[in-house]
């Protein structure tokens, strides 16, 4: 009975010690149901962009789909990159860049997130997301791929490059920014683009939706002095 | 005046079909001033993972830098990638995982995005960014790299491969996820880590720092079925 009352405390106190964080080890992940684990892994790196990427078949069949890994890479030139999963997952997209070479990247706003979330399922070939949703196309400039009506950022890319992950069967796609639409109340006056304005969205593992509000921003960082709020006025450059 | 009086209707006309959208061209892009085209390009991706990277030279010097661009690579193994601008930017995060092949991946809450802002002023390679803020280092189970105390969620990452972006001289670092740390508070049964109930914050822009609420969390999307809100109960798998 004292034995067993030892361990308890001994065990609160390990508890306390580690200040009550959870470890998980390889061997734990590798232990985890599946699912389990792509929800831990995919929820811990933190908050994702919500964005659909819209491309259109050589066929002028228009696919839209949901990623949450599109990553600034550059802005001179401008740059991003979005990784797709290995092939054989998502064709459509794939496929639709490599014979076109454009597509658009759309931000998610909170009117649009369960369509958003809903272009994930499996559909055919011939099926259009846009038109199991009520997102809307939209053409424009003689941009090739559509853009998606409701976003309040639209941003016309094309490939200029992709690096498969070796590691397991990823590949990253990089773009060149080509267009740029943007709402334009949601631009400070150096173009920083404040997107709780316009209801972004940011998405949380696989399948979690949260609204950002912005808190602050700060000055750019220099050593030995503390920064700045440059929320209610701009930085002097 | 009738004419100016057709031009200010025309162009209202304009705005409106063109749903008070503004257009930025590559052309536009290159004629911005350099602070301003990155504002624009880093914010209108949107919501980014706001990180610290700790990582500790041969010599025994740790180090602390922000990063943005942390991304979900793959669950099964689990591997997370961030992008590196080009080397000589900052080098001592870089120089340090290439010559102990370890590093720590720890989110940033709203109590620590100020000092978490401040680890990207330049200090040199012998100045810890733990010495110049409040953050502190935590060293556990014998991994190389400190974890920073502070934070919810702390990842050990051993660095496994990198991808030199041919495009403009940045690097994707592919890490696999040793052994990750977190509050047990932030997961849910199915091991989904709700990263609003610590605060975690995501970054936009540059310089910007918001704080998400969790709106909703929706089940695996089927064709032609609406999803349901998994929040208040777990999918059935």
């Amino acid at each position: 009975m004292l034995v067993l009352f030892y361990l308890i405390l001994f065990n609160f106190f390990v508890i306390f010690v580690k200040q009550f964080m959870e470890r998980f080890t390889t061997k734990d992940l590798e232990e985890l149901p599946s699912r389990q684990r792509a929800h831990l892994i995919n929820s811990i790196s933190g908050y994702k962009s919500a964005n659909l990427i819209a491309t259109r078949s050589e066929d002028g069949v228009p696919n839209l789909a949901i990623f949450s890994s599109v990553v600034h890479l550059g802005s001179n030139p401008a740059l991003l990159g979005f990784v797709m999963r290995p092939i054989g997952v998502e064709r459509h997209t794939y496929d639709n860049i490599k014979s076109t070479l454009h597509y658009t990247i759309n931000a998610i706003t909170k009117e649009m997130y369960r369509d958003a979330h809903h272009t994930a399922a499996k559909y055919k070939e011939h099926e259009s997301e846009f038109t199991m949703t009520s997102l809307e196309e939209s053409y424009k400039d003689g941009f090739q791929a559509p853009y998606v009506k409701q976003s309040p950022i639209q941003i016309g890319c094309r490939w200029v490059n992709e690096y498969p992950i070796e590691e397991n069967g990823c590949i990253l796609i990089v773009g060149a920014v080509e267009s740029i639409y943007v709402v334009p109340e949601l631009l400070h006056s150096d173009h920083w683009a404040q997107l709780d304005r316009m209801d972004i969205m940011t998405i949380v593992g696989l399948d979690g939706y949260a609204l950002p509000n912005l808190e602050d921003r700060l000055e750019y960082a220099k050593p030995n002095q503390s920064q700045n709020s440059i929320l209610n006025g701009s930085q002097k450059d």
